[in-house]
Parts: C-alpha cells; sequence; structure tokens
C-alpha cells in the first residue's frame, strides 16, 4: 500500500510501498481518509522530537488521522464506522496510566506514539489499532474528523487549567490565544463559546485568513510586532487564561504578564534549547502574590477526544472550510509537506467516505 | 498600651505607646499572647513589600498571633477562648473574594494585610478583629497557636497543588522542600504525613537545630551548596511535589528539573527582581512534555487555617519546641529582630494564658 515516510538520514518525506498492515487481537483495520500535518510532524521530520520505530528505518509519519473500520476484527467496533485513533500505545505492559485511560499523563519510557516516536503513523492506505483507541464519529465529521486529535490537545490542557483552578470561585471572562496556527485556531473556537472576551497573537499582515476566521471567532488580532507579549495586559487587558501554542521560548514566561490575578498559563508548544536573560526574581514574585500557574501540558486520552468531538461538532462550517487550506493527494507528497505563509492546515487525503 | 511599630524612615521597629484598640460593630477585643516573627516582616521593615496603615506614619507590626478573647463585644466568640486571627481584610466593600470567604484569592487592591499592608498588625498588647476572622484553638495551642497562620500558607499550596493534579491518579510519594526555615519545616512536618519519601534542601553546616529537626521528621537533607537543586533528581531522585520557601529566585526555575514527570512545584517565596540568564527553551519544553506544573500560591483563607490547626495539633511536641528557638519580651524588641545563624523561630510574647 501507498505510505508517507520519513527515511533515516533523509530530511524530506517520501511516498513509499509498504506492506499492508495485518490486525492483531483486539485491533481492527481501518482505512484512511485523512491525515493532518502540524508541527510536530515538521519535529519529527527534522529529528528534534520523536524517533523511528525500533528496527525500522524509516517511519510512517501522521497523527491526525480519520479512517473508516473495514475489518472490525472481532471487535466491537462496526464495519464502516468513521473512526479516531488516538496516539499513544503502551511501549511495555503494566503502565498504570494506560490502565487508568490516562496514556496522556505517563512518563515517556511507558509509551510510544503513533507517527511521532517509536511507532508508525497513520499516513498510509491502512492502519491498525486496538479498537479501543478508537473513537467513533458521526459520517459527517468524515471531512474533518482528522482534527478531533489537534483539538483534543487543547481540550486536555483547558479542562487541566479550569480543574487547577476550581478550589476557589474562578470566573473566567478573557483568554489570550498566542499563535494563529492550526492549534491556536482550534483552541479559539473551542475557547470563544466559554470566554466572553478572546485574544489572539500573531506576526502576519493583513490581508491573511487566519486574521479573517480569527476576528470572525469574535477574537480580538493582536499583532505582536506592535504590541509585544508583556504589554498585552497594559494595551488590552489582563486575562484568566492564556494559551501558548507557538513553542515560542520567550512566550513561556512573558504570559505570565499577560495573566490577571489566579490567572493561568497553558504551555503546548515545544521549543527548542533556548538561554537568555530574564527577571527571574519579578517574575516569580508575581506568581506568587498574584497566585498564577503556569501549567505544560501535551498529549491527551480518550475523554479529550469525545470532548473535542463533541466541540468539533459545534464549530461552523465556515470555520472547518477556512481551517482547511490545502488538500494532497499522497503522490503530492512533496508539495503537502513545503511550508507556505498562506497555509493553515494541510491534509493528505487517502480515499473519500464515498470511495470506501 | 505597648505595640512594636516601624516608623516612616527608620529601619527597626521599635516598642511604642498606643492607644488601645476600641472593637467596632461585629469585632471582638483580644488580648495578644504571642506573635511570630517571620521573613515578611523583615521585607516589611525594610520598605520591599506591604506598606503603612493609609494615613499612619508608622505601622504595627506581626502578623502571625495567638491571643484570647477579652471582650466578645456582642459577638459569636467567647471570652477566654483561645484565637488566631486571619490576616486580609476587605479594602473596600464588594470584594467577591471576600463574600465567598476566599481573600487569599483577592487582587491587591481589594484587601489589606493586618501587619503587612496598609494595617496595622497584632503585635500589641491589644487587637480588634472581625469575629468572622478568628480561628478558635483548643486551650493546649495557646504557646504555638501564632503558628497556625504560616502553616496555613503551607496548607493552601499543598491543596491548590493537589487541586490542580486531580484530573488523573497522581500518586504522589515523594516532596522536596526548598528551604529548612520554619516556613520549610512547617511545610515538611505537614508533608510527612502525607508522603513516603522527603528532602529538604538548605544551606546550613552541621550541626545545626533545622538539620536535626528535619532528619528527626524522616526528611533527607540536601546541602545546596555539595548538590545544587538542578542535580537533585539525579543525585536523589526526581519528586512529585517540591515546595518552594526560600525567596531565592534561582529555585523558581530549577525546580522543574527537580520534578517528576507531572510534577508540581508550588512557589511561595517572594524574591526581590534578578535577571539572569535561563535556558528558557529547555525548561518550557520539558514542563510541556512531561505535564509539569508550577503553582504560585500566597496567602491563605478560613479553611486553611482551619487544616493548619487540625495539623498542628497533630504535631509532636519535640517538634514545636524545637521550631520555637526564641521568645522575647516587647521590651527586648532589638533583640527579637536581630538575626541569628541559630534562630528558627522568635517570637514576641505578650502574656501568658495564665496571667489572662
Amino acid at each position: 500500500m501507498r505510505a508517507i515516510a520519513i527515511h533515516e538520514g533523509e530530511d524530506a518525506p517520501q511516498l513509499v510501498d509498504v506492506p499492508e498492515p495485518t490486525p492483531g487481537e483486539g485491533e481492527a483495520l481501518i482505512r484512511t481518509l485523512r491525515v493532518g500535518i502540524d508541527g510536530t510532524d515538521y519535529n519529527v521530520i527534522g529529528g528534534s522530537h520523536g524517533g523511528m520505530p525500533s528496527g525500522d528505518n524509516y517511519q510512517i509519519l501522521g497523527h491526525e488521522a480519520v479512517g473508516v473500520v473495514v475489518d472490525p476484527n472481532g471487535t466491537d467496533v462496526e464495519e464502516g464506522a468513521v473512526v479516531v485513533p488516538t496516539v499513544r500505545r503502551e511501549a511495555t505492559d503494566g503502565s498504570r496510566f494506560f490502565a487508568n485511560d490516562e496514556a496522556d499523563m505517563a512518563p515517556a519510557d511507558e509509551y510510544v506514539e503513533r507517527g511521532i516516536a517509536g511507532a508508525h503513523g497513520y499516513m498510509a492506505e491502512y492502519f491498525t489499532s486496538p479498537a479501543s483507541e478508537l473513537v467513533e464519529v458521526d459520517e459527517s465529521m468524515a471531512p474533518h474528523g482528522f482534527l478531533v486529535e489537534p483539538l483534543s490537545n487543547a481540550e486536555k490542557a483547558i479542562e487541566h487549567a479550569n480543574v487547577a483552578r476550581s478550589m476557589f470561585e474562578w470566573s473566567p471572562e478573557r483568554a489570550l490565544v498566542l499563535g494563529n496556527g492550526s492549534l491556536g485556531l482550534l483552541a479559539l473556537a473551542t475557547l470563544a463559546g466559554q470566554y466572553d472576551r478572546l485574544y489572539c497573537v500573531g506576526r502576519r499582515d493583513r490581508p491573511d485568513p487566519t486574521i479573517d476566521i480569527l476576528e470572525r471567532l469574535g477574537a480580538t488580532y493582536v499583532d505582536s510586532r506592535e504590541t509585544p507579549v508583556d504589554e498585552i495586559a497594559d494595551v488590552h487587558e489582563p486575562v484568566d487564561l492564556a494559551f501558548e501554542a507557538t513553542g515560542y521560548a520567550h512566550h513561556s514566561f512573558e504570559l505570565i504578564d499577560t495573566l490577571a490575578p489566579n490567572g493561568i498559563g497553558a504551555l503546548l508548544g515545544i521549543p527548542a534549547d533556548w538561554t537568555f536573560e530574564l527577571d527571574v526574581g519579578r517574575l516569580h514574585r508575581e506568581m506568587v502574590l498574584e497566585n498564577k500557574v503556569l501549567l505544560g501540558s501535551v498529549n491527551s486520552n480518550r475523554r479529550h477526544f469525545e470532548q473535542a468531538r463533541a466541540s468539533l461538532s459545534t464549530f461552523p462550517e465556515w470555520f472547518l472550510e477556512g481551517l482547511v487550506t490545502d488538500v494532497f493527494t499522497p503522490e503530492s507528497v512533496d508539495d503537502a509537506f513545503e511550508r507556505d505563509d498562506g497555509d493553515i492546515k494541510s491534509v493528505v487525503e487517502f480515499a473519500t467516505l464515498d470511495e470506501v
């Protein structure tokens, strides 16, 4: 079957021919519809994050997938069901996090990640998955169901942030999203239902499709070239939740300055090493005296996939259509992974629901 | 009556004679037994934190107090009750945080703090307090009840940390306390009942009474001159909770390195400005990929005072006796505020229960 993989020592993914996978016990066989591309894929390609499956010199990419069950293989999923797979799989038996359906909280030595670290991904005509790791979505979600995975990461961070502030009456009204890429816009779309006032930070000139989308979601665009992040509280207003989706290392602590008292900053981006000067004393003091929190969040579990499915079903069609800017065939792999300023979300399409 | 106050423009507190306070409606009059001295008092004296009551050119110090009700003044506290006052008072009417008994989460413009910011403290023969802000303790706690206040700050931070980790099955076993001063030792004594393995970081040579106490509590002493904080995870083991009680700015982010995956660092110290170089990219990435949290925490509310009262009643007598190293009369104000390496907790005694 056709698959898109990165080979050891190479710096660009290729279309390859690999054997069709055979489902093991408890696993179903899924025909892939669409697989999204995100920043993590570029980190995997560049070798700064994740790694090849043990014993292989290539890795099939892709962790944001939607597909159709073609062989339930005795599991309780139904043939024809449209499903989204979770990403983490147990590396060795006996992880209590996997036993608790909390794979997202497992330490690094207890998991592999499909398409990212130590396991092949979903960017192929077929993939297998334990049926328990498939989240069924409505047929109408076939074109956009792959967004459940990135959105689930936002849902997890927001859930953890809300819980971290649950020992007092927190009444958050203002949220700031750092980053107007696809994860930032997905987070914004979810937060739009929960917050009165939204801000989104980017570095793009108008006219720009991401600015159009964020404004249509009701958010105020903040160009960080004009208003640095640590001035947002003064120029606009302090916020209760700051959601960092850029991986720009300066943001991790600058966002402390954007927060109102009792505010929380959720960090989701994955920066490289970067050493610079910082007034740590002041930031530390501000966190203490104003009860502020910084929360790192990675991955998501089944509960967050289900929450993302619910959120996604409420997103307007114009948003979903606007977010997915490019649909590529597997043969157009070079174009699919070429980054373009106009891109928001690129997706590789292996089949449509009609074809299955 | 006698009181200990700092005057504007002076750098040391003095014994002064001030009028006895008159309780207003809803307030009781309390005869002071003991008032503890802590790091915040030195910051108030030095002018780096807090400030004088509006219109006054001096401030009565003291926020860690225990006393006896001498005039209930029509409130529901009883004459003779041994009580500990909370610290924050509403600055202007209408704070929802005060209405919710969550003064600890109020923003700076909604509160004053007795003995710290904008209000006179308890270091006087008598003080008044709304009866609702008095936490009654057992008579047997008269000598050590003033420790309820500092301990309540630790209880709050631990509560918030536990809640912040409550969306998954967190099974914390290892705690690290940064700082072997009185707050660090109080936190350690509370954590000793909750954690299997404890570490406490200090910078003192043996023999030292704080090291004796922390070891008797079952903790391992870590001399940060030999084992820097960012090496503790390797030299000893990573921890689930790191409790920062030093106000040393380097610790705020070094403690990220001490944490196990899913760990949480609670910041309680209040450093001055301090700019230095830091690999922020690496720390940000580590927080994300390992689901780590940094939580700033200040002050405490009535619930935390009640928790502290419960914890304090379980602490062994040797711990309480060992912690309170010096008891001064108000006339010995100069000695009371002189810092000495052998000190753990100094206290000013205005009366004993027998005398009241």
